[in-house]
């Protein structure tokens, strides 16, 4: 790792939501990174403190938002946080990596094939020549090829945990290959800023709600994450669920237990794959794992269980969604892509309670 | 059904609790129920409304709590609600029962083999005999046996959505018998009153935990309460979740899909089993179970998904712990035990939003 | 009270949002209402189950919303709930009126004089004439005037645990005459059903916020209400605030202490005035106000306390406000301008915890 | 401000806590304390991860909670932030003062004359030596007294924008000597770890409550602070009220507005007083408080509204009772005890949302 000669020109666009509120808040204590453009389809004109009152004390170069026109983020910015609603990424990230700068992708624009785009977003992928180049930036998995990356696509929320508490396990031969249930709670931050119905305090409260059931477009980024790291492709079946609450994933994943093994071998399997990384915590056994032990912070947990009378293996993970799940894991890769300290500007700790 | 020549004379034991004053909550508005006795091994000697103030202004004949002695308990009622903590109500009840009265337990102590006491719950069962004699009581499944049942063993709160939506399915051949995991999701009440540091609001608000992996105690009660209904034992892997709310449970299981089987087929059986039935409410295709709308009332919300890509099912419950999961279903079998109305005392609908 | 001899016909407006619901709710149990008609602006054609999941079992003889055109609703119900927003009910009340039929109209059209509307509702006040005749519906204090009232005023869920706080006590001299400062706090179901921003759950949970200050409409009806009550005309100052609930006003009102008054006296004071009524809980000198105590009940807890350090009296009051504070005492109204029993619908206890 | 020639050595007293657990996560961030010593009463033995797991990854070089004796924090630490009982401080830090450690002291014990602790704490003070010569830590106001003191009197929750938001309104004559009326909602962590039924979630989850009326202990530290920065001591009226959030407090303060004071004119007062100050903000005229968006950061809200229709002033405060109402206030007293940047360990931003 190095200290850059100067800091690198950052915009983040999408500003104007809850994750873009997070990689201003994250940013702002970050040691080689300026905003210096801050873009949103909706809210132009606005000031950061009049859509972020939490940042409203931040001293950036600029304070106002803008619309996202590729020419005007390439002559302000070296890369590019995009935190636009899936599709607008595919559509924006061509002309900013034409100009030469850097994107990382909180979207899901991508992290899949282009043949996955039609059935589980929706839309025909407009831009398959990048689809290729773009790195998963699951760091501690596939940080390798981050170093000088042009385009990052940041992982949801959900695959994060998943695919790194399984695919160490598959790669060892602990877990069997074959069907995993994946059982997702969030909660409310993940829907973003929009009003609806069903984001309302009186309607999400004391409620706990399953939704996008059995097409949850999460679902084949964890397969093909997990393939990418195992070699090993589950078929998945994710079951996402709305809990009162404003941050926070908890994933608790469901699987065949390989002969022998134990909650001991299979914690002893992760704590080796992930020991000396500074944002993973591997539980010991009989610890459970608790999202609100994350909060504000860019930590996972992860927490393994065999189930030796059913020959199962319970693999659970919680972290912030907003942190380690959108905005904490985007600066992760930025910094990774340019060669700095993986932790730089994600130091703090959880706030609890 | 029929109406009674008088009122049933009962005692709520256990009345301290969260249990307890939802019982006296719904007894308050059943027409041939009179409370005649209130016991508690905590807070004897104190009323009613010191320790449920939302029942102050209840007129009952009885207003201060006693310890649950079985002599008094049998001079003073005809059925005992037993809401007492685990292996409490397997010391107290067979003194009741000897003494004539029918005993309705909210605890676990009467719904499982013998042999199952030691590892799941801890304790010999020291009252082997009345184990046999126990009725399931979970009506709509086993209601043909609670006519003139002397005990009864009210089911828990997560096995009772997870045998309803299963049962019927295993048995028309929709699912494949084999392995089931079962992920369930509670809010803080079904912890009960005693104050701990897990309990606290500063600590559970914005916190998803799993907790008693793998040997939650409702596991064998899931799997013995499925093959009394359906023939087939399952092997069912439990992971509860606690989440911030106060009432709910929601039980997401996944099993084998049958060949064939679709959303459509499934959730026909599931209407088909359940037609007529009161308080179970089978969504049909696309709509999401929600724990908050079944708040306060005796409804069990069911959603039966087929993942034809995975071959899996998933069912999908949802309820009131205190009440469908606890007193109201208490109050169900109560009823039918006494060829009542089963609805009587349980008209009541959920208190929404 | 009497047992009419056919139940009357009931029109619930505005039966998409939560106090519509809560009016349906509360109206499933009246035993002399027959819901004949459902009305809203939005939702129209709809019908209940899927806008109230809670109220899908219920067997009315009406399902579908309809705009609520006087003559359809004059030909359908002898009693119009008008549950609109502010303005509207001012625009379609006189035609019900004048076509017979009665109106409770939960809104603030028609609490205060025609003067004040243009400040406080921002709008020219459309039928003065009927202003003039509406009685105010706190029964409690104006219960007298309600038997065969054509049009009922229901309260405002701030003014009416303040107006019943403290005009018992201004009236026995306990309580000096002058300013009052009324400092409310709510959940929010209060803003009604709207998606904002600001009834987000991602905004709203850990979020104490006041509101509309000073201008808050319920200002002058506490000021008007206070003075119909007692004869003194208080100046009131009125801080609300919006804290992370869905249910539940607590309101803590600010007074000078008359010389020689104690917490005792002016316990002994509300005691004596609410003696007998079924929805006023007056609390012991010591126990403290808890809105939760109240949700989904018709209660209204008040509590008062002398400060005799300061020469200050404390009135605090408690409620439900979509129970006391809207549906529950719209009904309390209905049954006495119909002369039934005051408690016919409400007699739901709080559902607690 | 200077750079210390090296870092100061810090014990925590208390460590176990809510506020010990974020004095330790603010200084984790601080570029000159070490802490040196973990002193707690209860949990002695343990491991700061295992009390705090946010704290887990922590390297400090003390890790486990020892007994607080004099002694040995003297030998080990140059401050100590007392986050113990009331009562406990005043015990213990005198032995430490004496040993020539400094002291800031969160607890309530040497805020008040010592006349004042039997009426308003219950006991006799046991070190009344001590008491005069307590800076009251309120930087803002009396920041000129704290270079190099020795003891610090760290101001309560409550207390700390309610002296802030009134005290220059009155030295300006903008606000009227006389009775003030506070209103305060506070979150449940204030009420510290210890478990409860009134802290349990069932419990809090929807409650609104008033506590300890009239003689909450915050009561004479609001009129002593007021007295001590603007020479005119009020009469307060103080009623705390608990609402289901975790951190958060909101003061409502009501009194007499001079003639001719206006909303413009109480806010120009305050922006003018706190002009630079890093952790203040006076919000715009329009602008509402929010204690949400204080949380995790030591900034202090207030704003100020005239109402000329009752001759009233209404001045809130909003803050995160954990930072800026304990720990971060006692960071920031620390800071200018020795004479450091104010703003050091607390540059962190609010966590929203």
């Amino acid at each position: 790792m190095e200290t850059p000669a100067s800091s690198v020109r950052v915009a983040v666009l999408g500003a104007s939501g809850f994750a873009g509120g997070e990689l201003l808040r994250l940013l702002a204590t970050h040691p080689f990174a300026d905003v210096t453009f801050l873009g949103a389809h909706a809210s132009i004109g606005k000031t950061l403190g009049e859509i972020h009152p939490n940042l409203a004390s931040l001293a950036l170069a600029v304070q106002v938002l803008r619309e996202p026109i590729a020419a005007d983020v390439a002559d302000a910015a070296d890369v590019a946080f995009c935190s636009l609603p899936h599709g607008a990424s595919a559509e924006l990230a061509p002309a900013l990596l034409e100009a030469g700068v850097k994107v990382v992708d909180l979207a899901g624009d991508f992290r899949l094939p282009a043949s996955a785009y039609p059935d589980w977003y929706g839309f025909e992928h407009p831009a398959i020549e990048w689809l290729g180049k773009a790195v998963y930036g699951l760091p501690e998995l596939f940080g390798e090829q981050l170093p000088g990356a042009q385009l990052v696509a940041n992982p949801g929320c959900f695959p994060t945990p998943v695919i790194l508490g399984l695919s160490p396990l598959l790669s060892a031969g602990l877990l069997e290959p074959g069907t995993i249930h994946v059982d997702g709670k969030t909660g409310l931050s993940g829907a973003g800023r929009t009003a609806s119905d069903a984001a309302l305090y009186a309607v999400a409260q004391e409620s706990v709600r399953p939704y996008r059931v059995p097409g949850h477009q999460h679902t084949p980024e964890m397969e093909r994450g997990i393939e990418l790291a195992s070699g090993f492709m589950p078929a998945v079946v994710f079951v996402p669920h709305l809990v009162p609450a404003v941050r926070g994933v908890v994933t608790t994943a469901y699987g065949s237990l390989a002969p022998g093994a134990t909650t001991e071998s299979l914690t002893s399997c992760l704590l080796e794959t992930y020991a000396g990384r500074a944002f993973v915590r591997v539980l010991p056994p009989g610890e459970m794992a608790d999202s609100k032990r994350t909060r504000g912070s860019n930590v996972v947990e992860l927490q393994a269980v065999a189930d030796a009378r059913t020959g199962t293996a319970v693999v659970i993970g919680a972290l912030d969604n907003l942190v380690k799940g959108a905005a904490g894991q985007a600066i992760q890769n930025f910094n990774l892509v340019h060669e700095l300290n993986e932790t730089a500007g994600l130091t703090s700790l959880a706030v609890y309670p």
